[in-house]
């Protein structure tokens, strides 16, 4: 509408009013507005422009709607998509899918140009059915082998990497991982996998003892696995937690169980919300997941990709920001169990 | 697609393998579909169905993208509404819009057939414009006045009452209420003044002394806001708590003023969100935000009166349930500040 506008040399305003007959408008400015929308090939509406053209100028934002739980940071992923590709011109829409079939009947419909595809599994079923139905696609996240693939992903590598240097720089030396357990439905879940082997990689290449420890994304599952590590790993002083909605049950079962955070537990979230960081009390020290870029960036690269078919495939990994809340300090001198209490400071 | 599949007695897959010319289809099969798509009136794709039906079948949930942070709530309620628009064949999209101009340049693009306006202020400025451009519409909220407007809310005030119930039912005789501060941005934000009203209204009903406590919506705000409750109204055992991002705060602030929850004060949420009762440690107990209820019924009454226009306005109040989790019980027998400590339960 903005080129008939800038054509006609009249408002937006004016434009619609022309378009959806709402209020009367002077016989000349009609005329000229007319004028644009013929010289331009503007027909009725969008709707008009997006059959005469092939292009709908609408992207699907495709998620799981039964199979589980969307995270804190999904509320900003869609948010910061439907920004990103409503400056570019283009609208989102919202596709509740539980399986692959289901995906083929939408995408059938012809209504949308591309597809984003959210919560990506290790062998996620709904790729092969983009592929061959020729759907221009993208992920926000990865497959296991994402080689062809374009994604958009965070960089939990980076984020791990990360976490430990701050943790290691401040004199922890034994440093443990505390993941989310997945049900079947989320076997092969990219974030939590991913995690777990860039730790492990990690702590090998920095001569680290690996601890692991698991719980069901619940406070009370959080409670039990920071006793269990607590009682098993007395001397690891720190941990990454990638496990959100455990994470306030886990630190109290810290506390519960004789630690003081940061005093004698250091803790840092890692791919934690910006809302989780924003409500916890105590405050929570995290390498932050990076939502609204996510959105933001995965629109993107769809929207090039629509424009250029033959560009480069894009793999974009994008990093964390290292927000620092209090929760982190540097370890005690003496043994955790028998140290005077001390407080750290993040400095 | 589906009556197609149907009239040719083949799958949606077949179909979609026709119309997208994807895979080869055997020539009597594709012969039967095209001529069940013929007989149907089904042209290309949903947007030629669209155009020629003047119905695009695609409705806008519009909130705003700048001006405040959504809720934990928004997420499921965006989702709930794709789900509910996709199961009767609708396609929701979403609007990042700030202000009623951008709005009008959205609806006057002319893909939707109606509009969800999300985050709806008291003399919210885009209800003028949608009556304008004669845009069917509803609210997923209420303006100050919504007599001739189609809404789904919360039921702001049944939950207040239902708070109350529990929390004299348990005992207590001075309940006082905690919300959040809104900038300018909010002013007239339906879901806190509605709440405060209706806690007026009931204490005075009920014969109350009414305290309401405000502080902006973080957790160290709440800290202060708790210490003040506690230093100014030590008879108060009880509180309703609207302010969902300073509500581990606020608690831990009562736990710092001297108080234990529920030893010797209940908390009780209102309104909170699923994600944050799922999330809390320890559990708060709370009348849960119908987050999924209000995007299904919302977009219900749109698609009911899309499709009957001379339909009556629909007015739905949705209410909470209560979701007992161990941070209210009896109030404590002695004032507060000299008895001995006791754990009381929900019962």
């Amino acid at each position: 509408m903005q080129d008939v506008a800038d054509r006609a040399g009249v408002s937006l305003t004016t434009v619609s009013f022309v378009v959806n007959d709402t209020k009367p408008v002077a016989a000349a400015t009609r005329a000229r507005v007319e004028a644009a929308m013929t010289a331009l090939g503007y027909r009725r509406n969008v709707l008009a422009r997006a059959l005469a053209s092939r292009r709908s100028r609408i992207v699907a934002l495709a998620f799981p709607a039964l199979s589980h739980r969307l995270g804190s940071t999904a509320l900003a992923v869609v948010t910061a998509a439907a920004s990103a590709a409503n400056e570019r011109g283009f609208n989102v829409v919202l596709w509740p899918v539980d399986d692959a079939a289901q995906l083929e009947d939408y995408v059938a419909g012809g209504l949308v140009d591309g597809v984003l595809l959210m919560e990506v599994t290790a062998d996620d079923p709904r790729v092969p059915v983009l592929q061959r139905l020729g759907t221009p696609f993208g992920l926000v996240g990865r497959t296991a082998a994402p080689d062809g693939l374009a994604f958009v992903d965070m960089d939990f590598a980076g984020m791990v990497a990360a976490g430990l240097d701050h943790l290691l720089g401040l004199g922890h030396q034994r440093v443990a991982l505390f993941l989310g357990e997945l049900g079947p439905a989320l076997a092969g879940y990219g974030p939590v996998a991913r995690t777990e082997a860039a730790y492990l990689d990690e702590a090998r290449r920095r001569g680290l003892d690996p601890v692991v420890v698991r719980s069901a994304q619940d406070p009370r599952s959080g409670h039990v696995a920071a006793a269990r590590l607590v009682a098993d790993h007395p001397g690891v002083t720190a941990v990454l937690a990638l496990n959100e909605a455990a994470l306030y049950g886990f630190v109290n079962g810290l506390v519960g169980g004789g630690r003081s955070v940061p005093g004698s537990m250091s803790v840092l979230g890692l791919a934690t919300s910006a809302e989780a960081i924003s409500t916890a009390d105590p405050p929570v020290s995290a390498v932050v997941a990076p939502g609204p870029e996510l959105g933001r960036h995965s629109v993107h690269m769809l929207l090039d990709r629509l424009a250029d078919p033959a560009a480069a495939v894009v793999h974009e990994l994008l990093p964390g920001e290292l927000h620092l809340a209090g929760s982190t300090a540097p370890p005690p001198i003496l043994p955790p169990r028998t140290r005077h209490p001390m407080e750290g400071s993040d400095a």
